[in-house]
């Protein structure tokens, strides 16, 4: 049984990616691999390109799916261990993660950084809770450190449009008016960093380090423009800062990518993506914008991920 | 490709009343047509006719569903161009539709008036921002100036029923509580008026006009009883005034549709329907209420639209 | 056409015992028997057991289904007769569930309790609301006064683990911090009391009297120590006092469930439960709880109610 919780579970890099390509050539060529199985997608958060292409892949390999906006739909879930639960959580994950799991082949769950206890965010409790009581397979369909889903999307897109052997690939940090999470600059960056066929560097404002465990050796700027240069690929994505936890430190409107930053590189990010805050229109609308190809590429890298579940059962 | 957005693109009354006839008589005829396709449907209002019919069409002719109520399960989304998106709206419609009509084949749009901003409303800037960006077919689930697939579903009611060549067919406003878009009083009026096989008139209290490119050259009166004399057809619907837009000018119960008032014509309202408000108790339980058949007809109409639609993919 | 709408809906307690077993085995059985036919589902309240299992049942069975959050996705019901609808309710019941039943072959209802009005609880204003005007079967995924589906897990469940003839069974109360409604233990009493195959008593603190028309001449004792006995099985469940209805008068934690109390005997509960303040943890996570088989028992009980009905049709 295999699980899909981290870009690290996607053991050879050249495989999957060669079963997302066959399965964008000839989506239902695994129909019958799903047959009979069902998949649950337990919603914490709010979805639009996870929650369809997930269900798109599904259909593709024949599964059935059932889908859950826990939140609103189930009861509210306690995940600390020997609570007395007397306050507003009506379920504990022990039984909510065992009880589903009999209804479902595989579990999809998406459950963000709560950006507010950094600690048990970075113990993953909620997507580590259903891998630990539900016994059975658990997709992460986001999850508070990571979003390996979208990075094999994003891979897939790397490599169906690189022209150069060893591409050069830069994450940039860019503003917001939000607190984000750092689960798709996390994944980006697990599944960049150490990979020998790119040239990966990252750059943010001080203050927005990400996990040094994360970001390893991967040269890291504090000047946009200098990481910028020569860039193949730029993958744009505000996150929050890690200290103070959360935090919107910077609004700096000068790290909003445009045409001129951006040159003859293609631009990424993994959507939904604020215009003329992140980004200028001038990217998102010409040609040198990716965003709706790697959006395309939710669906395979979805299906992929499935497929290898369903061969593990 | 063919959109299904308003009651014109209904090319010919015959032709698509004989195919929902067809499909009432035997649902899954056309089941193979929709295989492997899937119609994606987003709603940004309730609804339960158009959400279970339009479903259940789908499944008639194999196609896969996809839902979501967009505004509480996905992203709020922007349809203005060059916004500085630093406010509430996470998305713009520019990126929402492209990637949305990657994972469908079709895509239906439920997407009511907001009576606060008229020009927003008559552009239909929901439903045409789909049609623009999408680059798949669009189903109109009720938009902020039309509701086709209703429309259609009444036209092929009445035919099921009128009794004589040229029916009288009265639309006649009614009062409600609440401030209600004109979409249903726009489909029926496009459908009837200049269709030389009814004999249709509209009547409503003065401050209640219509759109006049929609009324054309209909009769309209202001005096219910001398409309609905010797009706075959009734409908009856509330709308809001067009000026100050959106607002209730009047709420005499006078213009509830009673028993003596409708006579021996047959009742049809669109659904759902304020008892006592709209129509006293005893025309929704009489013989002469047709509103549980047009309900019924909404899933042969959205079939029937559905079944254009792939035709011409 | 057959509803199932209470545990005097299992005609045969041995018959439907042996049919949900038979699906245990071998889910997939029957699943030409639903082929063309679409269950609905109604939520009026919260699930997730109910949700998942009933929807797992319908794919084994070959059903499709089409699901609603009515109070969110839909409009707001009223259920009185000859009101003027001038008020927050947009549809009535006699529309509502004529309309859905034109969509559906059969359909499912959760409608928890107000704990507000004993006597509209009673008389399962929206059950038998839906029962009487939609026309077609209506499965009860607990209503007001009854959760069948569960009572019928819990059968199942006891048959599996029993190593008696006639084993003892003891419900007994447990506190709660909020007002839960009756209709579980009304389910389980009624299912268990006059079967002379158990041995089953009742146990609560004064003022928690259950309906004596359900209660019968089954024993209730007001001390647990007392009732819990020699049990073989004690099914735990708060619920919430009949006078004042629906009010929390006691929330003593002796009564709560710890291992001392239960001995030898088997846990039960219908989930989802509050640790720590229905029962120790200590029992959750020991060996004598069968909460989890009975959550995974739902299914086939939702498979045989199905079958039952889809018989009948």
């Amino acid at each position: 049984m295999k699980h899909f919780l981290h870009v690290n579970d996607i053991d050879s890099s050249a495989s999957w990616l060669s079963l997302a390509a066959e399965c964008k050539k000839e989506p239902f060529k695994y129909e019958k691999l799903g047959k009979g199985k069902v998949l649950g997608l337990l919603f914490f958060n709010n979805s639009l390109r996870t929650r369809l292409s997930t269900q798109k892949a599904a259909y593709h390999l024949g599964m059935h799916c059932m889908i859950m906006n826990i939140g609103s739909e189930g009861w509210a879930l306690e995940f600390e261990d020997g609570t007395i639960m007397d306050q507003g959580k009506a379920e504990h994950i022990k039984e909510a993660a065992q009880v589903i799991s009999q209804y479902c082949d595989v579990l999809g769950v998406r459950a963000f950084a709560s950006l507010e206890d950094k600690e048990k965010d970075e113990a993953e409790q909620v997507l580590n809770g259903f891998k630990k009581y539900a016994g059975i397979p658990v997709l992460n369909m986001e999850s508070a450190t990571g979003h390996p889903l979208q990075a094999l999307a994003d891979l897939i897109t790397i490599t169906e449009h690189q022209q150069t052997k060893r591409p050069k690939v830069v994450l940039s940090w860019a503003p917001h008016p939000r607190a984000l999470p750092q689960a798709v600059a996390n994944s980006f960056t697990s599944i960049m960093r150490n990979n020998p066929q790119f040239d990966f560097c990252v750059t943010h404002p001080r203050g927005y380090e990400l996990n040094p465990e994360i970001i390893g050796d991967s040269p890291v700027y504090h000047d946009q423009n200098e990481a910028l240069k020569d860039a193949d690929f730029v993958y744009v994505k505000n996150w929050s800062a890690s200290n103070p936890y959360g935090a919107v430190l910077n609004n700096d409107p000068h790290w909003m990518i445009t045409p001129e930053k951006l040159g003859k590189a293609y631009f990424m990010h993994c959507l939904p993506v604020r215009r003329n805050v992140i980004v200028e229109d001038a990217v998102l609308d010409g040609n040198n914008s990716l965003v709706i190809e790697q959006a395309n590429n939710r669906t395979y890298a979805a299906q992929a991920a499935l497929i290898k579940i369903l061969e593990s059962l």
